[in-house]
């Protein structure tokens, strides 16, 4: 076996695909004992962490920007899809539905967050009156 | 204008579809003014804080076992749902392409991680032998 | 044995006391069997989302005013208290001198920001000119 | 004016002198200006991220033995301090008396988990029977 592990790849923005193509990176390398439910929640947590470092000594107008710098955006990129890839894993590997959870919990939100009521407003929704 | 406010839903798994659905979500609620990436950042972080909750005082092992409890399994995929509803929001915010970024960031990895040197193995590349 | 467990309680501001208080609290609850370090560490990091969900949709400007609110700046310092005892938990359960730590971080932190290079800026050490 | 920027340091484990030397340090390089309760929050658990990296792919089991290597322990050390260090800084800029929270916190929690039901449980409280 060579280094020129043969995976297939896909194109388009159907999350199953994308979930397909991680499992054949991780399957490759024998990695699925390490990707218990608890440590890729830790996982998740130490991408996230480098997500925030890009933006933690700026105000929240400057955040804005900071894209604006290719390299940043770059890395910013490369964290965003180090999330991404550890939450496909655990949605995997506990074989929750993305999508279908996506939606149940949207419909959840829409019945919290009645339009009327949470415009414009940052509370949450045991405090909207 | 009514709580019975209208939106766009669609089915199966496509991102971008999803993308959407958020996007409707929030601006119906007038949020995006909330929604720079430092925000964002931060509530994704609070999200992934909530999701570990679950499992901070399990054993790695007892992990796996513990969506078994249908009660916690529906807590956890809303936790999830949550997690990724805002990462979307970051991606839609910031204009990157999540399936891009992702398999850019898998395309790296495969370069980090070799096969035959990653194989079993839970170091980090750069202490790979 | 009653539920009026006795325990030693100092007053002042030293941490070992601190970190002894914790540890009559934690052993009289049998709950050492929980405290390794992956399982603190998850544990600070859900306690530091509690604390980030107070401020995660407001500006860093307002951030600074939301502390006036009574209730608020009760809830905020049980958010601090929870990180900081599980903190002085990690410290007491994997031996760790936290003055020590603490005093020697500060050192290498004047070395990698020198006043001259570091004073107004928010850069990290390494992009400092 | 030199590098050689001097500052006071005390030995012992007084809370109060560690954070005037944190503050010492963070008035030096104009610092109090990032120093908003938002910033300094986010700043948190990016080194919590930091300290979580260590353990995230070990089992608990695993985790307890992870700091007989001297680096790792080192780096752990200096995770720890760079934690502790923000949360200061968090309680001095916000005022809030970190042993007097830490008592009040105790205090409340050995209410919420009385010795008799709480003792080898890791269940939260409002679960406990």
């Amino acid at each position: 076996m060579t280094d020129k592990h043969s995976e297939q790849r896909f194109s388009g923005s159907d999350i199953q695909d994308l979930q397909f193509e991680i499992q054949q990176f991780t399957a490759a390398r024998d990695w699925k004992q390490f990707h218990d439910p608890k440590n890729l929640a830790m996982a998740i947590a130490v991408e996230v962490g480098e997500l925030m470092e890009h933006f933690r000594w700026s105000s929240t107008d400057q955040s804005r920007g900071i894209l604006q710098d290719p390299a940043t955006r770059e890395a910013v990129e490369h964290e965003l899809a180090d999330v991404m890839i550890l939450l496909l894993e655990f949605a995997t590997e506990t074989g929750i539905d993305v999508p279908a959870a996506i939606r149940r919990k949207l419909a959840i939100n829409e019945a919290r967050y009645p339009v009327d009521k949470a415009r414009g407003s940052a509370l949450k929704y045991d405090r909207l009156v």
